[in-house]
């Protein structure tokens, strides 16, 4: 019934309770899953950042992206050791909710598996706001765990 | 993974693809279904009804019951003919994302599918604000499709 799982995955408790579901429902359906990391570029971040001088703000991109390729690689191997066959890890930058949403129409995704919170509450989203935009923006099922 | 799965059924068209979702699940996990149709009481209308002399509110009341009964039998019926082995229906009056979550942990669900759009839209809600507060308010796990 599924074949391309979605996992949006920040390394958050959140995050690893619904990499579980993600790995049990492709154990039931044969299904692929893709680790998807986003972090958000620079450009998004400068208002924060105004009152800090930035000398290399490429750096803080590069530094970002690091991060965020370890969590997907964490992930990546979560979801191995869990028993599940076919994993991809992705990394990207842009805004969650729509990263995500637009991710998942290009890799044809038919179910996102995502935390309830977690995603985006460090910086200054609104708890759970991630899978609640996800879960409206998403034309495929969303299994919020 | 799931062994209790509960689907709220308004009888709309994403209610519908929700239960297809629904009985597939359970086809792999052999989870029981619950429908739950939910209705709002006539107290919650009155802001609504104001201008109209009611003359029975009682018969009111009893009407939706009737037709929320139908609904769900409706849902009943879908998942049974899909082949779902264990399914009960169930009709409830209240606030529905709250009632279906209060359902949920009374009933020791562990999954919750509902359609993203559907339930609520004819009574003032905003698009997709039933299923957006179930995911908000729900304690376990929950699919919207």
């Amino acid at each position: 019934m599924f074949t391309e799982i979605l996992a949006p995955y920040d390394g958050s408790k959140n995050a690893d309770r619904a990499l579980g579901k993600a790995a049990k429902l492709a154990d039931l359906t044969g299904a692929n899953v893709t680790v998807l990391t986003v972090f958000r570029h620079h450009s998004m971040l400068e208002a924060s950042l105004s009152m800090v001088r930035v000398q290399e703000p490429g750096s803080i991109d590069n530094a970002m992206r690091e991060h965020a390729t370890q969590i997907a690689n964490h992930g990546k191997a979560m979801l191995a050791e869990a028993g599940v066959k076919n994993v991809r890890a992705f990394v990207r930058s842009g805004r969650p909710a729509r990263m995500i949403v637009e991710f998942a129409e290009k890799h044809g995704t038919d179910l996102i598996v995502l935390g309830s919170r977690g995603l985006g509450s460090g910086d200054g989203y609104l708890l759970g706001s991630v899978s609640h935009k996800v879960t409206g923006l998403s034309k495929c099922p969303v299994l919020v765990v």
